[in-house]
Order: C-alpha cells, then structure tokens, then sequence
C-alpha cells in the first residue's frame, strides 16, 4: 500500500483505509465526514513529480551534468526534455531519421519501410493519418499532463461505441449485432435470472430482505424487465435495442429492432465477453487523442528540447561505462563516433539493446535478454466516402471480433468529411504474426475479407489508398512491445542505475504499451539522477 | 410494425421477423445469411424523406407556393430551408429578435430577459459558451443529417464519463463516488450473486448445463470476480474501482482504491440507478455536439433560407383560415401588419398558439390547450481554470446526484484551456420551478452550495461569471418541451392540416425536446404540403 507522502506516523489515507476494512462504506463515508474531508472529490491520483529547475544549482553550487539519452522515444523526448528544464547538457541519438519511436503517425507522401519487406510510399489525402503506433490517452495519464504542458490540443478518442458492432464467427453469428443491441440483450437476460432467483429466495443467505427490495428495483431498470408477474421477464421492448424505423413525426413511433434472441442463443454468441474491456482502467471512455495525429506529442517534446540536441540517424554501437562517466559509440553517415558525457539514459527496447555490446555485466546482459517482444500491427483503409458515418450510423468507436482482424476502428475526427480512414486491424500474438508475414497488398485482401463480413461487399469498394504497418518488422524497433515472464530480479536490476548507465521506457513500468509507462519511467530516472547529481 | 416502405406483399424484413420468432437468434442467422442478407451491416434506420425539388414544378406545370411559417425555431427554419429548395415563396413570422427558438447559445455580451424578472449580461469570456437549450445530439437522429448537409463541424458531446461522480445524498452517503467505482461495484456484486445462484442450481429450470457454463465465464469476467472456491466473491482487487495512487515506474504497481463497501451498502446507496440512463437510445454514447456552440444549426438553417425572409420581432396575433389561403395578422415596430400566403405553417409552441386568436375552431383549441408544459432550466458556471481537468482528471462527462441540481455537466471542447464552463445544474419539474423562482444571484448561491457537496469548496472558487436559465421565464417560448397527457385525439388532429394551417415541432412528433423531433416533424409537414400543392 503506497501511502501519502506528506504527514508522518499514520497517514490520513492509512488511517480511512482501516476504518473502511471494517466499518464498510457507511463507516467509511461517516468518517471521511467527520474528519472534514468529504464532502468533496477524491484527490488526483498522480504520482508527484518535481521537474529539476536551474535555481537546484544556483542554491547548491554545483553545475548540470551532461547526459547522453539513447533514443527519441517518448521515454528518451521526456527525459531530455525534463532535464533541459535545468539546463543539463543533453545530446539524444536516435537511430532512425525521425523522432517519436512507436510514436508514429503515417500520412500522405511518407515512407514506410519494412526488415526484408517491400517499402510503402504512404498515399492517404489531406488531412487523412493513421497513428500506428498509441492511438489512445486515458484521462488519468501522465500523458495528459504533457500534453497541456506542450500546449497539445485534444479532442475525444472513441474507445466505445453503442453503434458500433460485435461479431464472434466462432459462436455461430452470421451478422454482426450493435453494441447497444448485445448490452441490452445480456443486461436483459442477467436481470431476469437473477430476479427470478432473488425473488425465489436463492439468495436469502446473502441477501437481507431491504437488500432484496433494492436489488430487485435495480434489476428492473438495469434490465428493463417486466414485474413479478411475468416472472420478470426480458422480452427487449424496450428501445435500447435500437430501432429498425427511427422514432420520429406524429404516428411514427418508430419500431423496435426484433426479433429478440432466446437466453441460450445470447449466451452462446458470446456478445458479453466483450463487455468488460471498457471497465478497464486504461480503456474506460472517456479517451483522448491529440487533435491531427498523436506524434504531436513527440515533434513539441522535441521541439522543446531543441533540434540542435537531436542527432537522428546515429545508430549506437557500443556502451562503455566509465568510472568518470559513459563513453557512446555510434555510427553516423557511414562513420563512427563518439559521444562522451557523464551519465547515460538508453531508452531503446531491451531486445535491441540487448545486442550492443557494452562492459555493464553479464547480468544487465541477461536481464536485458528477458522480456519478450510482443507483435502487433494495424492497417489503414482509406475510403473514399465515410460510408459507416453516412449509411450505417457508426460515428466512431471500436468493432469487436474474434476474426483474425480482431477489432475495426471508425475514425474519431472529420466527422462528415469528404474521406476517412478506418483501421481494418489492430491485432496481437499470432493474428498480427501471421498479417507481419505477408506483403501490404496481401495483409490488404485478407482484411477486407474479413471486414466484408461485418460490413459485406460495400467494406471492399472505395477505398482510395492503404498502408500497413507490422511493428516486429520496424528496424530498430521490432516489436509492438514487450512483456516480462515475471517482474522479478531482472526487471529490477534494470530500474536500477548501472553505474553511470539508466535504463528508461515503458517496458521498466507497469504500464508496458502506454505513453503514460514511458513518461512515468522518464521521470523516475530523471528524478534519480538529478539527486545524484545534485549531490555530487 | 412499420415495413420497409420497398417491394410489396411479405416484405424481407417482415419475413426474417416471422422467421426469428418462431427459430430464435440462430434460424435469424442462418435464414438472413441464405437470403444473401447477411453477412452485412444492419441497414439505416432513417425515414425516407424526398426534399421538395424545383423540377417537380417543371414537370408538372404547377408553381411554386407563398408559405408564411410561424416561428424561427428548428421546426420552421427546417421547413423554410426545405420548402426554399423547391423555390417556395416562404416567409418566417419570429416574436424574438433571434432565430432558434429554444436552441440558444449563451455567450459573452448576449443579453438574457426573463418574464418578471431582470435581465442578466452575459459576462462569459472569449470561447466560453452555454448551449441553454439542445446540447447533445444522438448519432441516429437526423439532427446530423443536417449537419452533415448544412456543414455544421461536430465533436462527440461526452454523455458518459467513468471518471464523473454519482452521489445520492438522500442513500445516505457522504461523498461522491465516481461512475467507474460504481460500475465495478454494483457489477461485480451482481455477478457474485447471479454466479452462487447458477452454482447452486437455483436456475435450473431456465438455464441448460451448456448456458450455466457460458453464463459463469460471462459473470467471471463482468464482474472481475472470484472461481468457484472462493464463493464467486467480488473483492474488489480488480484495477476497475480505481486507483488512489496510479501505476507507473518501477516497482510502483499503483493502489487501488479501496475500502470495497459491503454489498448492503452498495444497493443501499442506490448508485446503480444511474447506469441505466447510457443504455437508452437517445442517450447511449457516442454524442456530439456542434462545434463552437449548438446555435451553428438555426444559424446555417437561417443563412440557407436567407434572411430576407425571416422577420423577427414579429409578434403573431391572429391566424384566419381562409377558403383559398391564410391571412396572418402579427405586431411588428408597433405596427399591425399582415401576411397573406397560400399554406400556413405554425410551429409556435402549443400553449402559446392557444392564446392567438383564430378561426380553426373549438377542437382545435381544445387541442392546442392539451399538451403541458414542462419546466427546465441550466446554470453556467465559468471558472478561471479547469480545476476538474487538472485536480480532478475529470475530462467531460456528467454527475448524476439526487440534489435539486440534478446533474453537473463538464465541459466537452477545449480541453486544458485556460477557463471552462460547467453546467452547475440541468434540472427539470419541481426542482426546476423552484430555481425559476429565484434570481440569478440566488439560484447561483444554491447551485455552489448543492455543487460544493461533489467537489468541496473549491467549487465556489474562482467563478469568473455565470449565467442562469428558466425556460418558463423565457418570453415566447414558456417551458422547457411539452408533454401529452396521452397521444390521443388531440394530437391526431393537430398533426392533420387545419384548412391551409399545418402544424409542426418537436411536440407534434415522438423525440419531444429534441431537435430530431422538430426535423422530422417539419419534413412531415413538408411532404405533405408538397403533395398538396402538386396535386393541385
């Protein structure tokens, strides 16, 4: 239990925690109001972060250090740029020509190359971008924080949509069935039973009998089930459905969307596994997306850190722990250099770093040798009209399938546009191994195959350009992310400075795949080197 | 049962109905996807409408009519810009000095009179904005239809927010709980119950072995709960509640947010009344809203139809029916004036229509005097920071409360700029009348003091303006919507023609209080008109 860091002995927390263990929630509410603090919001949940600032040095005497960051990531963007606020002398080397790492946005007139695979010239219009790599923020994340920092605007990322479908092929569905229709289904149906079982006194040991009386209200406005004399039954009447014919003038009273299925048949589609992923706390709308693409994050981080601190291109190949400080050795242009500083933040992907040589020991050799790349891709499908906006209702959010595809995604910006792009896949494991093996114009048939079974043949026809990324096929990337067997010894050597060396990125947090991992993970490392400089 | 309105005898859809009822979601299935209807996408649900052309004219050798519309609302502007497309001689009659009717956006400088009551300046600062009326557009409803066709930008009105609250004062509790927090809660207890019901065989007679599997691996993973050994218990563990410190670096995993209240005091807080609300079809998200403010709908209407022909401050006074036309008498700069048309459109509301003197007879006064008048009202709280967004990661979103506020809204555009707008209360009935009694400065007193129970005293911090709304003070408009004691006789009547007087609005269709309704009412009436006028 991580404890509030002002006040000493018992913390405020500490001490509500307990009451709550064993006094329930009333206790616990009459408690925090007796105590003064509720009424009121629960705090921020943020972990504090105190950027180094140039007074540290002018108060201590000392003077900033210079810091080599390996890779322009948004680990490695954040790290120099939290560094700079203090006037460290930071020099990043990134691989690649272009900044962001996974962070990446795709448009019209870019290039997009893969290891032993063809390259794409990117051909979307105007205004048109996929981001391939994150594509969604959660309002809690640090990443957030950046962005009004940065002066990033943002608007509403669609994570979920009631318009949108689920369609598992596997349970027998032969169509696909809006969220709201599945949602209303399974709500229905659950409500039902558990009335019925409530009511029959199944549950008398849990249940007292106000308990009973509230829990059968719920149920019948959760469910919108009928009364004690139909056997609360679900019969989706109710409009929740949706509607074949839309509510609308004078006798049009719309006509509900039928016939509803039986209670065996809803489970057996399997519609409700879906139900959970936006109560997760990473998913949960409302979601966030940088207004024009999310490398918007990335081009202000490195805008404020300075082009001049940027050497992109620079492939590093060697790193030598000294007793002084860190000697980097890298390629630029065909030649190699060097770069001498006094502390060294690499950032790269474990597997990548894995395979530069380097005199930090046997067991960062292994711990780096430890996580696991995961593989993952998306393609972009531009239309030439936004057809799911105009004929089938769907103004963003999230297709769920258990096809190969796995999800289709309806753009959350341009909303009555001329053109948009939907992503026919974001898949994982095996789905997105299998798509990585094939060439663009392949993964491209397979998708609209798949797709035309949600969307049939109009899923096929006008689609004004593609691109498809296979992450484990970016060179000096090669995976989506990674994942840990476990996070045990080696995952804490790696949080740990070895000698002048830090190793940084949302692979060393608990939130792998996230911006938010790499921001947090950025600001632990800076932090930590900053005191260690600060005290010399 | 509405049929598709194409193709004659058994119509497909009314066939798969048949075939549904009787064979359960798998025959549906199996039987659209013989038919070659499936594997597709549902179709639209829209009302066909055929907007009135200037070559139906042409071809059949009739001319155009003069139309006088009464009133400059949705419905009117909608039936003026439609019937202007087929070169209609149209004139709009408006009491107000602006057009919109009840879809008003309140900005800095607007001048807001109340009946019996003093006249507030809006004092909002730059980009800041109420929608006072309409605020929120479902993506079924024909709203964007006209959008889409008018060139109205949209961004997604954000209806539901995990990270907003639910607080019920009168369950006894004593602070807020955000909406993720409840869901976790509420489902996770729910699935426990359901679980130990289907485990213990209490369901037996609905539920085969097959279902009561697939139902205990929904409710595992719906309610985040337990297996078998453990009693199927909700603990609560699941990241879903919350976090009250959020996981990032290292070895900080995050801590969830506890204590877990008891079941009891879970349905005795009466949290999971609220959930229902998202599910319906009005309201289930994604919503939007037009960029900038709802008013860009009557002002791109008013700008199509030209404001050479909408009068405002044109007060009507008297409606004659005549045996070839309409003869409307109005009070404009002081003057008595009169417009003689063809056909008559009123779209006034109706409580206000019953008190224009007319010739259409007893039943239709009768008429006009059934529906009643409903009572709403909003505050706009304009605070010199987003205290929600930056202490509280509240990005958008609505509070739901039991208070006389009824609910808080944040804002949904610009987000983390510098100032913000939140709907400080959206009340309706009782709640609503005793607001409407007060004067600003008391309703925006109640209004902190009812806020200030969610988020503490910073609620009543930092106002940089406000601004208050009682619809039934509003002069011309008098109410929020309407209701209908039962769609009866009287509506009938009032949706037929009345000699040349054709009726239109919102209330005279089944989506009451939204612009849908309006628009789908005007494009009745327009239909109709037009049919009329063709057929001489």
């Amino acid at each position: 239990m991580t404890e509030e860091p002002k006040g000493g002995g018992v913390s405020r927390r500490g001490f509500l925690t307990r009451v709550g263990a064993t006094g329930g929630a009333g206790a616990m509410f009459a408690t925090m109001g007796a105590l003064g603090l509720a009424p009121s919001a629960e705090a921020a949940t943020r972990v504090p972060f105190q950027p180094p600032r140039r007074s540290d040095f002018t108060l201590r005497g000392r003077g900033a250090a210079r810091i080599a960051v390996l890779g322009a990531g948004v680990a490695g963007l954040a790290a120099a740029y939290e560094l700079g606020k203090a006037g460290y002398d930071v020099t990043i080397l990134e691989a690649q020509d272009r900044v962001g790492g996974r962070n990446r946005t795709l448009r019209g007139g870019d290039r997009l190359a893969e290891m032993g695979g063809d390259t794409q010239r990117i051909g979307f219009g105007k205004g048109v971008y996929m981001n391939a790599g994150p594509a969604r923020i959660a309002q809690w994340m640090t990443t957030m924080d950046y962005c009004r920092e940065l002066g990033v605007p943002l608007e509403v990322f669609t994570n979920s949509n009631a318009d949108a479908y689920i369609y598992n092929q596997s349970a027998g569905m032969t169509a696909p069935v809006r969220w709201r229709t599945a949602k209303a289904d399974v709500y229905g149906y659950i409500s039902e039973l558990l009335a019925k079982a409530t009511d029959q006194g199944a549950l008398d040991q849990r249940l007292t009998g106000t308990d009973k009386e509230r829990l059968l209200s719920f149920l019948s406005g959760f469910g919108a089930i009928g009364g004690r004399a139909s056997g609360f039954a679900y019969t989706g009447t109710d409009g929740r459905r949706g509607y074949t014919v839309d509510p609308g003038a004078a006798e049009n009273a719309g006509t509900v969307l039928g016939p509803v299925p039986s209670l065996s048949d809803v489970l057996a589609s399997g519609v409700g596994r879906s139900f959970s992923f936006e109560f997760g706390y990473s998913q949960a709308m409302l979601m966030f997306q940088p207004v024009g693409g999310m490398d918007a994050i990335p081009r202000a981080l490195a805008k404020a850190v300075g082009a001049g601190r940027i050497r992109t291109g620079a492939q590093v190949t060697k790193i030598t722990n000294l007793a002084g400080g860190v000697e980097i050795e890298y390629e630029r242009e065909g030649r190699t250099r060097t770069l001498a500083a006094d502390y060294c933040i690499a950032t790269l992907p474990p597997h990548l770093l894995a395979k530069i040589p380097h005199n930090l020991g046997a067991s960062v050799q292994s711990a780096l040798g430890t996580p696991v790349p995961a593989s993952t891709g998306k393609i972009g499908l531009e239309y030439k009209s936004r057809w799911w906006e105009d004929e089938e209702r769907i103004y963003g959010g999230i297709t769920n399938t258990d096809l190969d595809i796995s999800t289709i995604w309806y753009p959350s910006h341009d909303y009555h546009a001329q053109r948009g792009l939907v992503v026919g896949y974001y898949n994982f494991g095996a789905n997105s191994d299998a798509y990585a093996r094939l060439t663009h114009a392949e993964r491209l048939r397979r998708a609209l195959d798949a797709g035309a079974k949600i969307h049939g043949d109009r899923y096929r026809q006008g689609i004004a350009s593609s691109a498809s990324i296979a992450w484990s096929r970016q060179q000096h990337i090669q995976g989506g992310w990674i994942s840990w067997p476990s996070r045990g010894a080696e995952y804490r050597l790696l949080n740990q400075p070895q000698g002048n060396v830090y190793f940084s990125g949302d692979w060393l947090s608990y939130e792998i795949a996230w911006q938010h991992g790499s921001f947090e993970s950025a600001r632990k490392v800076v932090t930590e080197l900053h005191q260690r400089v600060l005290k010399g």
